[in-house]
């Protein structure tokens, strides 16, 4: 999306728009000549909201990319993937909650086992459970200090944590010391291109922190070192207030995703339990604002497990659930994916993702939602930055371009 | 369109094409599961044409973007709307068949009602009639003199007039005076970016023709003022004869189609009246072109209206007047939209546009043209720039490109 252009013709007007996204949503039939997930799924609302709708397919980043989340939303939220990159630190941070500034260089922290030998046994720490994690988290914020810089350190889940570092004149293209393979040393951080002063320095920094962790955690066993990754600082994102006009919510559940809308400027929302939880905070949160981010989870983790059952059972859940958001008469409601997660594949995946809006102003081309229904669509294949365009387009709120 | 690559690969030919446009021709059914303008109408010739014929939807500007009529023809002649931003006065200026240079400076005149504060009170003076825009036209070009500046106005229609400055060193960078309600004062013409010399200049100059025409208009209420908008230079548009080596011709009725047309260095003829008499037109300039540009527009300004059934009608007339068309052996035509003018909408609108093409060289998927044929084409959803490129190619007029 030109987001010069959205900030050229955006206008604030009363419309309400939904977005909600089923994570993963795009799939594949088990076997040759099968339905995929999505069109397995019996999913009456979605089909007759499909008969009112444009129908099409959103194309992630790049033919034949499988996108992360981080790009699948930034391609959702219009802005291009490939030049806006986050790093998944910022990311943790900004989803747990941390108010992640300039001067930050945020990267991930992984609890992991070093054997005797000062090799990986365990990159999870034995996956020691959140109270444990917590624990040492609360640890390592007491007793590590570096000079002339601030360290925050902030647990996520489990064996997850971040670091962030906040001095004058960070960088965050560092390398990350996770070798993938157990059996390895752990790699020392260091600068990605060359290296010029900034980098250097915040290269000794991070290795600094991490030999300072691991003599706190010496007797830790198996959480006794921290792997660090995806290094990065904050990303020069318009808000949505700056590119769109738009005054918007985030409703989602995980720390990754509220990270994203708050990169975005989005104001999170305190969620109730499960898809009807999500629900009942988009209802309750109506009044407040014109755009609405809603982030389904559990669509995604069904796949990654290889679980086409339960993809489909999920989906039929949110179709269950549709009445409920229609009620609320939105002036464009929008379904998609950030990404496919075929349960054959177990895994995040390039294809496109099928798409949906409803609004005043569609054509519709059939009465289904599903892969096949919407390669036929009215919108045909289409890159996923688009789709911010399109929700603008149909809340009839951009002016006309151009006499 | 990459203009370069058009220039790299074009020969000259006898081959001929047509690019018949239906001015905001898109449409969508006016209630959930009806038709469309197109789809509605009766047309056996379009809808033969389409059995022989590449269907898709092409789709101007951006995602969710409705076009005014300036962007949307430079996209159907293969100039990228974004980069080549026309000013209304210049596109004025041509329409009214002035001889546009590269030192000119256009603006669009809107006479106005001051009323005794200063104040806006009628934006468009009562919509005086065109004898009396003539004649306040010819008092304005008579008696205003600037120092260095040569100045020129000329009439549109009604209350509508244009501008030019002619002098070295302007800049078309300047902000419009028409508040756009009324009762505000006009506000003065001043640099858009900053205030470089040249544009000072430039906002001095129109500021000065403001006041004098103020006084040479002060007792002509209600026609008592004049509104300078649409400001512009003479963008660096390469000629359909510099791009695409055609001896272009344009047939439009309208002075803004006439002016677009200009722009892209096309010769314009005299149009007989009405769609029959454009017809005609094109019948007798046959042997002179290789390219022409037919503009029809009433079925725009049916859907501005709101009118389903008269743009139903208009594209009747059409197609009642393609036999006649096709009988003179066009190797390319194609008819297509510059944008959607639903009537459901009364307004242009962001939608795809139908798009049909008939050569010798096309793969038919239907035996219809209408919206949900189009979608199912074999051009499937494509930026309306690439239509100049499908023109030459199923003219043979491009040559391969690389060994």
């Amino acid at each position: 999306m030109d987001l010069d252009l959205m900030r050229e013709l955006s206008v604030k007007t009363d419309s309400k728009i939904i977005l909600l996204i089923l994570d993963g949503l795009g799939g594949l039939p088990m076997e040759r000549g099968g339905n995929t997930e999505l069109e397995a799924a019996e999913t009456p609302n979605l089909d007759r909201m499909a008969a009112e709708s444009d129908l099409g397919m959103s194309r992630p980043v790049a033919a034949g990319v499988s996108p992360g989340s981080g790009p699948g939303h930034l391609g959702l939220f219009g802005y291009d993937p490939l030049e806006f990159a986050v790093g998944r630190g910022v990311l943790s941070a900004l989803g747990v909650g941390f108010e992640f500034g300039e001067n930050d260089l945020a990267a991930r922290i992984n609890f992991a086992t070093l054997d005797e030998d000062g090799k990986i046994s365990d990159r999870r720490a034995g996956r020691i459970p959140s109270e444990k994690g917590e624990e040492l988290v609360s640890l390592l914020d007491e007793k590590v200090s570096l000079d002339g810089t601030e360290v925050f350190i902030m647990h996520e889940k489990e064996y997850r944590a971040v670091v962030v570092f906040r001095a004058e004149g960070l960088s965050g293209d560092l390398s990350d010391t996770d070798p993938q393979r157990v059996g390895l040393e752990p790699l020392p951080v260091s600068p990605v291109d060359g290296s010029n002063g900034t980098e250097k320095r915040s290269a000794d920094l991070a290795n600094e922190f991490i030999k300072k962790a691991n003599e706190i955690l010496a007797d830790e066993h198996p959480a006794n070192t921290v792997l660090l990754r995806g290094f990065g600082m904050h990303p020069a994102l318009p808000s949505f207030d700056e590119a769109y006009k738009l005054n918007a919510a985030a409703i989602a559940g995980y720390p990754m995703y509220k990270g994203l809308a708050r990169l975005a400027g989005m104001e999170l929302k305190k969620e109730g339990a499960g898809i009807s939880g999500e629900i009942e905070t988009l209802k309750a949160s109506w009044e407040d604002h014109d755009f609405f981010f809603v982030h389904i989870k559990p669509t995604d983790a069904a796949g990654e497990d290889g679980d086409f059952e339960r993809k489909r059972e999920v989906i039929e859940e949110v179709d269950a659930l549709l009445p409920e958001i229609l009620s609320l008469g939105p002036d464009v409601l929008a379904i998609t994916g950030d990404h496919g997660t075929p349960a054959k594949m177990k895994s995040h995946s390039w294809h496109g993702v099928p798409f949906m809006l409803r609004s005043e102003y569609t054509l519709p081309t059939g009465n289904s939602f599903g892969e096949r229904a919407c390669i036929a669509g009215s919108l045909g294949t289409f890159p996923a930055e688009e789709i911010m365009g399109l929700l603008m387009g149909h809340a009839m709120k951009l002016n006309r371009y151009g006499a």
